[in-house]
C-alpha cells in the first residue's frame, strides 16, 4: 500500500480545559478513520506541525482572536504537508502545502484554505516558521507597528524564540541597537554570538531587572516588542523613551496563570513618554505576506538572518512540546515532525 | 496709586513634597516684592489661574513631562492676566494675555511666553479652560488620537470635568454614542441632561462596574478617553471593541497614591482587540491650536458645546482648590479668580 491508502489517521484532541499550566492529561492522542476529502477539498498528509504560544489561549474559554477549541476536538495549528488526494484542480498529489491542518497526521482541508509552498525559498518547515506565521509576525509587527529608525534602541523579550529572534535580527538590519531578554545563559549566548544582538539580559539571572535595563538601554527603549508580559514587561515599560512604540505580540509569562496577572500600572510611563502600545494580529497583513516572505527568504540566503528550529519527533509528543514551550524549555522555533516526507 | 504701582505681590510656593494626598501645609502663601520685568519682559497682573490635575505630578519628583517644582518655588500654572507694564513692543498695558504665570498675583514673563487673548471668542477665563489647554487636550486627544467615527461608542472618564465634558460633547458632534463615568449623582445628571451624553455611569454607585459597562456599551468601547486610571480604567479595558483606541490623558485616581497603582494586566485586552493605547501631550499640536480654538469658539456660540466653570476666589484658596480637585470635589473646570479685572 502507498502512504495515502492507509485507513487510519492520528490526531491529538483537547481532553480537558487546563487550569494553569496544561498537563499531558489535558490532551488525548487517538487513532481515527482516515478523513475523506469532500467536494473541493484536499487530503493532506502532515509533515511538520507548528507549536506556538497562542495555542494556550485556544485551550481556554477566555476571549481571544478565535473561538476556543472544543473539548474532544483536535487542537488547531498551522502545518506543512503533502497532498495525497485532491478534489480541486489547483492541487495535485505530491504538492507541498501549508494551512491549518491542526494536530493531525492527515487532514481534509478546503483548497481555499491551503497555500502552495515555494520550495526554492528554503526547507519546507520554514513555511510554518521563518517564512510563515511567526516570521510574518516579527516582520510586520516590528516594521509596521514598531517602526524602528536607525539608531533606535529595540528591546525584544523571549529573544531567542521564533518571533523574538527574527525581531532582533530584522531590527539589526535596519540599524537599530538591539537588546533581548531571555531565560537561560545558553539563549543569551546564542542571541549575542550568533544573532548579533548588542546586549542580552537573562531575566532569571540578572539581579535587578531595572538596573540591567538601565545599563543595556541607557537612552531608553524606543521600540519594545512584547512577547512575555509579566514582570519583564512591567520593567520594560519603566524604561521607555520619548514616543516609544510597544508592540504587543504575546505575553507568554501570563498564559498559564489561573487569574489575571496583577502588576504596576503602565499609564504613567505611556503618558509621560507619549508612548503608544499596539496589539497586533499577523493576518491583518495577509495580502502583503508574499512580498515579506520573499524578502525574508532573501535575508536567509544572504546570511543576514539565521533561524533555529527545535524539532520534536512524532505527533504523540506534541502535548509535551507545547507544555515545554510555555515553560520556556524550547530553544528556537518549536516544530513537530509528524512524518517523513 | 494705580494697580500696577503697589509694591508687593503674592504667590503660593511649594513648601514640601506631599506624600499621598497634598495637604494645605505642603503649600505656603506669601507676600513678595513686586516682580520687576526685565528686558523683553512683561509684568502681568493675574486675573484667573487654572488648576489642573497634572499639577499633582509637578509636586513630586517622579518623571513627568516637565521638571518638578522646586521646594520654595512658586507653583506653576496657566493663567490669564492683564498687562501692567511692558518692555516689549508686542504688548501694552491693558492687554489681556495668557501664559504660565504660576500661582502668583503678578508675574514678570518674557513676551515670547505670552499669547494675546481674543476677547471676541468668549469670557477671558476661557483662555485657560475651554479655549485653552484643557479644551485643546480634549479636541486633539479625541479627534487626532481617538479618531471616533460616527456610530462609534466613546467612553470618557471624569466625564463632567474640564477635559471630559468637552471630549463627550465633541464626540457627540461627530455622531458617536457617548458614555461617561462620574463620581456623583449630580455630575451624572449634568452629563446626561445638560451635555447630552447617551449614558452615564456613577462609578461610586453603580454596583458592578463591568455589568454597568456591558449595559452602557453593549457593542464594546471604540474609543476610551482615559482621565482617571485605577479600577475604572481597568474595567474600561475589559470592554474594548475590536481596534479600539485608548487615549491616555491622565489618571487622577492614581496621582495621590504613595506607591504605583497595582491592577490587572491590560495586555490581553490590547492584544485580542488589536487595540492601541496612546499617551498624549497637548503642546504637541501647539501649531494647530489657533484653528482648533476658533472651531471650539464657534461651537460655544452655536450652543453645540456648553462649559461649566467652578470658580474659587482668591489666590490663597488655590491649595484647597487643588486638593479638592484631586478628590473629585470640583464640578467643572476649576479656576481661581485671583483679582477683579
Amino acid at each position: 500500500v502507498v502512504k495515502s491508502e492507509i485507513d487510519t489517521a492520528e490526531e491529538v484532541v483537547l481532553a480537558a480545559r487546563p487550569s494553569g499550566a496544561p498537563k499531558e492529561r489535558d490532551f488525548e492522542f487517538r487513532k481515527v478513520a482516515m478523513p475523506e476529502p469532500g467536494h473541493g477539498q484536499v487530503l493532506v498528509r502532515v509533515l511538520y506541525l507548528s507549536l506556538d504560544p497562542y495555542m494556550r489561549g485556544r485551550m481556554s474559554e477566555a476571549k481571544s482572536y478565535a473561538p476556543p477549541v472544543k473539548i474532544g476536538s483536535a487542537m488547531g495549528g498551522g502545518a506543512v504537508g503533502e497532498v495525497v488526494r485532491s478534489n480541486h484542480k489547483r492541487f495535485s498529489p505530491g504538492d507541498i502545502v501549508i494551512g491549518d491542518m491542526g494536530w493531525r497526521s492527515h487532514a481534509a482541508v478546503p483548497a481555499a484554505a491551503l497555500r502552495r509552498v515555494d520550495e526554492s525559498q528554503g526547507p519546507i518547515s520554514y513555511a510554518v516558521s521563518v517564512l510563515g506565521m511567526p516570521g510574518m509576525t516579527a516582520y510586520f509587527g516590528l516594521l509596521e507597528v514598531g517602526q524602528p529608525k536607525a539608531g533606535d534602541t529595540v528591546l525584544v523579550s523571549a529573544a531567542s524564540g521564533a518571533v523574538g529572534s527574527l525581531v532582533g535580527q530584522i531590527a539589526k538590519i535596519g540599524g537599530s541597537r538591539v537588546v533581548g531578554t531571555v531565560g537561560t545563559p545558553e539563549k543569551a549566548a546564542y542571541c549575542r554570538d550568533e544573532l548579533g544582538f548588542d546586549d542580552v539580559i537573562d531575566y532569571r539571572d540578572c539581579g535587578d531587572l531595572d538596573a540591567a535595563l538601565s545599563k543595556a538601554c541607557p537612552g531608553g527603549i524606543d521600540v519594545y516588542f512584547e512577547n512575555v508580559g509579566g514582570p519583564t514587561g512591567d520593567a520594560a515599560m519603566r524604561h521607555l523613551a520619548l514616543r516609544a512604540r510597544v508592540v504587543v505580540c504575546g505575553f507568554i509569562a501570563e498564559y498559564n496563570l489561573t487569574e489575571s496577572y496583577v502588576g504596576p500600572s503602565h499609564l504613567r510611563h505611556i503618558l509621560v513618554n507619549r508612548a503608544s502600545v499596539h496589539g497586533i494580529l499577523v493576518t491583518d497583513w495577509l495580502d502583503r505576506w508574499p512580498g515579506a516572505i520573499a524578502r525574508m527568504a532573501a535575508w536567509l540566503k544572504s546570511g543576514h538572518i539565521s533561524f533555529k528550529e527545535d524539532t520534536i519527533n512524532g505527533l504523540e509528543a506534541a502535548p509535551a512540546g507545547l507544555i515545554g514551550l510555555l515553560e520556556g524549555k524550547n530553544f528556537g522555533k518549536v516544530l513537530v515532525k509528524v512524518a517523513e516526507r
